[in-house]
């Protein structure tokens, strides 16, 4: 693991880091802020995955998540959205390939070959954190926006026993029924709909997966609400399910890291009060 | 005045705007932050001025305003750091020239033309913000980062009555004793520094200009110290005119925006209990 930056910020260090990842072959760029903390102790962590056309520098910069996290005791984990660099396969488009990983381990080629988001996000960047940061890999929740929340809430539901608290911002909830999930799903995974299903939440929770609760922010002035996010389908799912999904519909608020930021301290201290 | 994009965030409105300006005849862009407010109320106002390289963007990005601001009741101006544009005069430097207009009205060409960024700040854009938005301009105080600081401490020593509040992040706080100043100053006032004195914090207040108090916060691992910024020579003149000056030095802490977004909250209850 090779250091990127370093940088003070907020009673903790902000750092950005580099390692070659053995799930998807390339060298993935992440950024962990750790707040200060008494020698040998060890801290819940929150992980943060990204949405479209985002790096890990994204929610670093603009997410004002740190006050938050030296106030909890929280290390912020903030990985990058897909493989990059020349020899990995890419389209034009923002919403597939690079900056578009949708947190899943490709099947379809030529993106089999790199692009194994769900194993980076599972096995190989929290062995990592373990070894190399004071994480308490016992105490670890899980967020994301829009591609991350889906992220989130898939991973979080397929590994209920890892963390213990989920959320999301502005979540794509069903991609197998929206256009952006449904062309991320096809492209990497095949045209068969059965394929799709571990990486929906909607899908999981209809499957039989189940946690206690889901915390969700999302703006009713989203411009991406109605078509891509369809948080209804999560409430309806959740509902079946007897999960207690908080679905918090915020008047005025869009799609950006201007909503994100402003309700990362109420999420990071609903993670921290199951994180304990 | 055109508006660039409203986004809502931490109960208020983010704006960025355009509009012709007099002082630079350019297009210049701003950006202000509204926090909710009962009709017919007017807000005090915080102006944050930028440092080299940046546009009214970094600060809006990465300062992590909002959450005081809403809470405080205080509308927040970040303006541009100096015109652009094709027309513009301009110079491969980072330090000069455009992005770096070191809030001064040059005299020099080519920089004569366009760069009256202390005309900018001191009489345009605050008739544009007493005109189109709720500000109360009996009630401003004054910030910035670095040359911005400079800015911020230099128009704050000249309009005390203007300004309840100053403080700043970092600050060239003598620019007429260190390279990045003397290049600024030679080159848009010509050679002569008595002309310069009008521009360096640290001279203003030998030369008389007096306010009852001001706030500093200057990380000690900021690698700009000790060649650029100098807080000791603002120390020494605060101390020989009986100013109060709180200078921080915060250990540990570089020239970022990861520095400044820790203590902007401070500053801005800095501000607001000076401001009512």
């Amino acid at each position: 693991m090779e250091t990127v930056s370093l940088n003070r910020s907020h009673g903790g260090v902000q750092g950005v880091y580099r390692h070659p990842s053995s799930a998807t072959g390339t060298a993935m760029t992440f950024s962990v802020f750790v707040p200060d903390h008494a020698p040998g102790t060890r801290l819940p962590v929150v992980w943060f995955l990204s949405g479209l056309t985002c790096t890990h520098a994204n929610v670093t910069e603009k997410g004002e998540y740190r006050a938050a996290c030296a106030e909890l005791g929280l290390i912020f984990v903030a990985p990058d959205t897909s493989p990059r660099g020349d020899g990995v396969a890419d389209v034009p488009e923002y919403d597939f390939g690079q900056g578009a990983g949708f947190y899943v381990d490709a099947t379809e080629t030529p993106w089999s070959a790199h692009f194994h988001m769900r194993s980076y996000i599972e096995q190989d960047l929290p062995a990592l954190i373990a070894a190399e940061f004071p994480a308490d890999m016992a105490r670890q929740g899980i967020t994301g926006h829009s591609m991350g929340g889906h992220g989130a809430l898939t991973i979080g539901l397929r590994n209920p026993d890892r963390f213990r608290s989920i959320s999301a911002f502005a979540p794509i909830v069903a991609p197998s029924q929206v256009p952006w999930g449904r062309k991320a799903l096809a492209g990497y995974l095949g045209d068969d709909p059965a394929a799709w299903r571990a990486h929906d939440a909607v899908a999981l929770i209809e499957d039989g997966a189940r946690v206690g609760e889901l915390l969700v922010d999302q703006g009713d002035s989203d411009p991406f609400l109605a078509e891509q996010l369809r948080p209804e389908l999560l409430a309806a799912a959740c509902r079946d399910a007897g999960i207690a999904l908080t679905l918090r519909m915020q008047p005025g608020y869009d799609h950006s890291y201007y909503g994100i930021s402003t309700f990362m301290a109420d999420h990071l201290r609903w993670h921290a009060a199951r994180l304990g």
